[in-house]
């Protein structure tokens, strides 16, 4: 429809391709941009090139790091006998919001979908298994999101990491059902931690 | 919050700024981009370096374009007695979609908002009135969008470039009060050009 200038069609399509932003907000937020001070276009570009370049996933826990292994990883005060799973890297943070938890992580980096394509061998189960090895832990608290998806993906997880000596517990579902990890408040996450039971 | 990388704060920063985007929404943003593949930031980057060097607002109506002057004003075919104002470009393919009108246009760039320090003098109505004088033009059209502030600025606009030989004339209210122009479907907007009542 922006159809006077192919440029500012293909940024609409670029922009469309972001979750949340649809058409007529990709059409907003184009001419937004055409508005906008050159400078603060130039700070957007920087942003996000600065950030695909020097912003990766710890090889270790898979969370959100520049310097590798991250600052949890590689924090000795961190409480290696426990690691929480978790399906993204913004989990990782929600939790650490709480205070509540001093262990290490570990990003699946999805969640079992069927419907999506996405399967055990899509998500970091296999290094999981190795990491729980090589680190002696004795905990692993699963804190998938509490949805359909995330609860089957915990029961994957649970019978696929179980081995002897090593408890496998799941947050409490104080967190309300059906939501997202990230939107639960920091009291109700703190509860979800303490109050977690094991996977049976 | 995504404390664990200052690239990804800083280009949440940066998302934020952008119309209809909070900071959850840029936080999700930052992450899609950086779980995309690179082939798609680039992308991204380069339709907005692209965009933001090559288009451009024609010099005489203020329309997108990436010719200058626009291809609606060198198009010999329009007829270049009649102008109709909208507020912002996006304004401008909303009403060309309809294929109703066939005259020339001129665009404001706002609207008159008191609330936002926005007055006359940061719309164009003084080029406006050059414009009417050197085209020539008989009728004016005022397309300002159909709520409050829209409103004010037709009946502003009317009274300032009032000139001996020049109709001025609003688009009918068959766009529903309250609502933004771009949001009105096709219909509704062709019959509002069709039923446009003069201004007194």
């Amino acid at each position: 429809m922006l159809g006077s200038s192919e440029r500012i069609e293909r940024l609409v399509q670029e922009l469309a391709k972001m979750p949340t932003i649809g058409r007529r907000t990709a059409q907003r937020i184009a001419l937004y941009l055409l508005k906008a001070p050159r400078e603060e276009v130039t700070a957007l570009v920087d942003a996000i090139v600065q950030m695909k370049e020097r912003v990766r996933y710890c090889s270790q826990c898979g969370a959100i790091t520049e310097d590798d292994p991250c600052m949890i990883c590689s924090d000795r005060r961190r409480d290696r006998s426990m690691i929480c799973v978790v399906e993204e890297p913004g989990n990782v943070l929600a939790i650490e919001k709480t205070g509540e938890y001093r262990g290490l992580y570990h990003v699946l980096h999805g969640r079992l979908s069927p419907l999506d394509g996405i399967g055990p061998d899509d998500l970091t189960i296999e290094e999981l298994s190795v990491r729980i090895k090589s680190l002696g832990a004795r905990e692993i608290i699963i804190a998938t999101n509490p949805n359909v998806e995330g609860e089957a993906t915990c029961s994957y997880v649970a019978g696929a990491i179980r081995q002897p000596g090593v408890k496998i517990t799941t947050i409490a579902r104080g967190v309300p059902m059906g939501s997202d990890l990230d939107l639960a408040d920091e009291v109700t996450l703190a509860r979800a931690i303490q109050g977690r039971g094991e996977v049976r």
